[in-house]
């Protein structure tokens, strides 16, 4: 099932990956495989400057969301409470807005990844966690100021979990 | 002028900020002003475990940005470059996805907020970057491992500005 994106798209991913189940769940697991954003030709201009910077945001629509373990399809409205991928040994529940995975209200993915080079309409990155053909909705620069927590902040279940790299659903 | 928000609205943003050029531009640069999310009462469920983390990444829809210096109204489609708030003194342009400004293709806020409570459906945060009557888009838990940029990386033109707690559009 493909959800259709009700807003401007910016520019596409490219990535090697096929299916989100064999995607990594995230760009910090996975921060050496890259990937391209083919980014919209009438919107080349609005990139200036984006080269640098040494990380971005990718807002994107996640427009493949990987239904429920043993389900072909997503849910028309996705549950409240859902067992996360990295959650799925213990079978626990969380609330999704206090998960990470895609099965969301909005299904809006943030991606942390490392700009390789911005080149006319092609930016590459590393730290793959899109499928290929992903929407990108928006691309804002990392600005450590802005976007480092200060301390060592609580991380909910993320604190009781190990991080695998380059872990995905379907090893989970 | 509003731009209405053509995704579904999870909850409302409140805050004392009534007009986007006094309000500050980011977070982390008015860290102690606190503000309340009214969260959608048919989703409060989704919430759960969320009081565990230190902070959240709010996407919010800016319905209301702030137009170019001594216009009214923000223009139909913004402008592919833009001299930012930060920048006016220097009045540089840049591409508007070097930037962190509401006036973009998809204007989707993105702020790191601290949570102070979860109560039912008023989440308590600091760090106050939005005007009151935003609608938030999505909640997502912030994980220092998923979101923390290693190392000192480049910033762009912001490695060059000041930048001082509390600014406003109108400061500068």
């Amino acid at each position: 099932m493909v959800l259709p994106c009700p807003l401007p798209v910016v520019g596409v991913v490219h990535t090697a990956r096929r299916t989100p189940d064999t995607t990594p769940v995230q760009s910090s697991l996975n921060r050496n495989e890259v990937g391209v954003i083919e980014f919209a030709e009438d919107l080349i201009e609005g990139l200036d400057g984006l080269e640098e910077f040494d990380y971005a945001w990718l807002l994107t629509w996640l427009h493949e969301p990987s239904g429920p373990a043993g389900s072909a399809q997503p849910p028309e409205r996705p549950e409240l409470t859902q067992v996360p991928f990295l959650l799925r040994s213990q079978q626990r529940e969380m609330g999704v807005f206090a998960t990470r995975g895609p099965r969301r209200i909005n299904p809006i993915g943030l991606s942390l990844v490392q700009l390789l080079g911005v080149d006319g309409r092609k930016i590459r990155f590393a730290g793959v966690d899109l499928i290929d053909g992903t929407p990108v909705l928006d691309i804002k620069p990392y600005v450590t100021r802005f976007d480092r927590a200060p301390g060592q902040p609580r991380c909910g279940w993320f604190d009781t979990v190990e991080l695998s790299d380059g872990v995905t659903p379907a090893d989970l």
